[in-house]
C-alpha cells in the first residue's frame, strides 16, 4: 500500500496556490473525537492541525445536542455535548494545536515523498504525514434552497447563515426558514433593511417562545412580512413561491438569506478511493488505520466487525491511531508506552512538571 | 466453542455447597474497568455482580495511585486514581451492581445448560451467562513472608494486613514491614497487646514523617520494640531473626502480623484454559470475547493486536464486551443502539426521566 509515486487518490488537482504547511498530522473534524486525537498525538510529541467545517469546534456534539446531557462518557456521570467540548478543548490546550475552522478539506493527494497533500475548500493547503479523518457523518454544511438554477445568485444575492447583516442595508429581504436562526434574522434585519419578509413553509416555528412573540409582534406592527410557502423558482427581481393552497404568487426580494439549518455531508472523503462501505470508511482495528497508509479514520465515520456509534469507541480508536502514526512519524525510534500518572516526559509535555 | 456439555475448565471443584447466585453476567475485577463494564451492561438491561479481591471498589486504580494524578481520562483534564473511581461508582449507582469484595474466584466451569459456574474463595457462588475478566495485571493480595512452612501458622497466629487488632490483647505481637500500614498497625497495638516489635529488614522507613516520628518516640520510651532484620524460621515459641551484620537472634512471638504491602497475582484465571499469551488473555476485537464463548476478557488482562494497556482502551473494550454479551443474554432479540442523550427507556434505567 505504500505508493511513493505521485499518485491523486481520486480528487482533483488543488485549486490553491498557497504555500502549504508541513505537519505530522492533519486532523479533519473537531468533535470530541478529533479532539482527543489532538491529544493523544501530544503524548507521543506528533504535531498536528486541525480543520473543521464549523466556524467552532465541537461538530455534531455541539451542533446537536450543546445542551442536551450525555451520561456514558466513562468517569463523567453527566455532562452535555457543550460541557464535553470545553472539557476536551482544557485538556488538549497544553499541545496548542492550530485550527483552521470553517473549512472543509476538498482534495488528497499522495505526493513523491509519501507525504500527503490537502487542500480546503478557502484555499489552505497541508503537506502532512498522516492524516485523522475524524469526520464523524460529514461535514456540517447549511442545508440548501432546493430551487434549480438558485446556486447562481450566490455569494451576492444568496446567502446561508450570514455572520453579519450590515451588508444587507437598505435591500429588500427574504429570510427563508423557520427556527430560532430564521427568526433572529429576519428580526435583526428589520432596523437594517428596507423590507423583511420571514418566508416558512408553514406559519408554525421551531423557536422559543419569546422568538415566536417577538415575530409576531412585528408582523402585526407592520414592520415585517410573513410569507407562508414554499420557493419554486426565481427571476432577476422576484421570487416564486408555492403556497399551501397551491398558488404561486411572486415576492419581491434584492437578497435571499437561506437558514434552514445544516445537515451533515460526507463530501470530498467520498472521492478518496478508501472504498467506502455505506458511507463509512473501512479500517483495521490494531491502528484504525484505512487501506492508504497513513491515512487513519476514526469515530462514527469508520466501521470494522463490532463497531458501535459512541464516543467512548472513537475515544479508543484515536489512541491506538496514533499510536499507528508513530511509525510513520517516527520510523527509526521505538516508542515506550508512558503513563500520565508517572512519566516526568508527560508531565513536561502537559505543563504540570513540578 | 459452545459446549453444552458439563466441562470443568481446567480449575477444580468447587468446594462450596452454597447456592449459587444466578446472575447475567459475573464481573471479576472491581478496577475502573471493571466498573465501567457494569455500566454498559446495565445500559443494555443485563444485570451483574462484583467480584473484587481487595476490600473496597478500584482495583490498581486506588491502591497504586489514588492520590496521584491522571491526566488522559477523555473529557477529565485530570483526577486522581481515587477520584477516578468515585466518579464511576456515582455513574454506576443507577444500576445497582453487587459488590462481593474481599474474595477471589477461584473456579470455573462451564454447566450442561452452558452456563458458567464461578467459586470463590470465601465459598461464594455464581451461576452466570456470562463472565466479564477484567481482573487487569491479577488481584492484589498481601505478599507473603517469605519463610519455608509459615503458612502453617496462618489464621490463628499468621495474619496479613489485619482489620481488626482486637483478637491480639494481651500477646506478644511481632509486625513484619516498614510502610505507613506497618508503622499504624504497631502502634495501634500498644494499647492492646501485651508487647509489640516491629519487624523491619532496615531502620529506614517508607511511612509519612509524622508517622516515623511517633515511632521513634514509642521505642525511645520503651513502650515499643524494633528489630531490624528478615525472618528466616521459626520454631513455637520464636521468629529467627538474620540481622544486617549477619547474626540470627530470636524473637518471641505469639502472633505474627505481615504488612509488607500487596502484589498483583493472575491467580486461578491462568487455569480457565484461556490459551495465556504471556500471561495476557487473547480476544478478539468485535466482541472481547475469550476462546470461551462468553467469557469475555478486558482490560489490562487481555491482548490483541494493537493493544495498549491504557484505561481509554479497557472502557471501549467493556462496551463492545457488553454488546457481544447481549446475543447469549438476549438470544431471540435484536438491540438497537440507543444514546443517553435521546432514548428515554435509557433515561428511565439511568433514573434521570422527567
Amino acid at each position: 500500500m505504500e505508493r511513493q509515486d505521485r499518485q491523486d487518490l481520486g480528487a482533483g488537482a488543488l485549486s490553491t496556490s498557497s504555500r502549504p504547511i508541513e505537519t505530522d498530522a492533519l486532523i479533519i473534524g473537531a468533535g470530541p473525537v478529533g479532539l482527543f486525537q489532538a491529544f493523544q498525538l501530544g503524548l507521543l510529541e506528533i504535531s498536528c492541525h486541525i480543520v473543521d467545517a464549523l466556524p467552532r469546534a465541537g461538530g455534531q456534539c455541539v451542533e446537536l445536542y450543546g445542551d442536551k446531557p450525555i451520561y456514558d462518557i466513562p468517569g463523567t456521570p453527566v455532562t452535555t455535548g457543550r460541557g464535553l467540548v470545553e472539557s476536551l478543548l482544557q485538556q488538549i490546550a497544553p499541545f496548542k494545536p492550530q485550527f483552521h475552522l470553517g473549512e472543509q478539506v476538498a482534495t488528497l493527494a499522495r505526493q513523491d515523498d509519501g507525504r500527503l497533500l490537502l487542500g480546503t475548500n478557502k484555499g489552505s493547503a497541508f503537506l502532512a504525514r498522516t492524516v485523522f479523518i475524524a469526520a464523524g457523518v460529514g461535514a456540517f454544511v447549511p442545508k440548501r434552497i432546493a430551487v434549480e438554477g438558485i446556486e447562481r445568485l450566490a455569494d451576492t444575492r444568496l446567502v446561508y447563515h450570514p455572520d453579519a447583516l450590515d451588508s444587507f442595508a437598505g435591500q429588500t429581504v427574504v429570510v427563508n426558514g423557520g427556527d430560532d436562526a430564521a427568526l433572529e434574522t429576519a428580526l435583526a434585519l428589520i432596523p437594517i433593511a428596507k423590507q423583511v419578509t420571514l418566508l416558512h413553509r408553514r406559519d408554525v416555528f421551531q423557536a422559543g417562545d419569546a422568538t415566536v412573540a417577538a415575530l409576531r409582534e412585528r408582523i402585526a406592527a407592520g414592520t415585517m412580512r410573513l410569507a407562508v410557502g414554499q420557493p419554486v423558482g426565481f427571476d432577476d427581481a422576484q421570487l416564486h413561491i408555492a403556497t399551501p393552497d397551491a398558488q404561486t404568487v411572486a415576492l419581491p426580494f434584492d437578497a435571499l438569506i437561506g437558514c434552514l439549518g445544516i445537515s451533515p455531508r460526507l463530501g470530498a472523503i467520498a472521492d478518496w478511493g478508501l472504498d467506502l462501505v455505506r458511507k463509512q470508511v473501512p479500517v483495521d482495528t490494531e491502528k484504525y488505520e484505512t487501506r492508504e497508509r497513513g491515512v487513519f479514520a476514526v469515530g462514527d465515520i469508520n466501521t470494522y466487525p463490532g463497531k458501535k456509534k459512541l464516543i467512548v469507541c472513537g475515544f479508543h480508536e484515536a489512541t491506538l491511531a496514533a499510536w499507528g502514526a508513530t511509525t510513520i512519524v517516527f520510523p527509526d525510534k521505538s516508542i515506550p508506552l508512558q503513563y500520565t500518572t508517572t512519566s516526568t516526559r508527560l508531565h513536561t509535555l502537559l505543563g504540570v512538571d513540578h
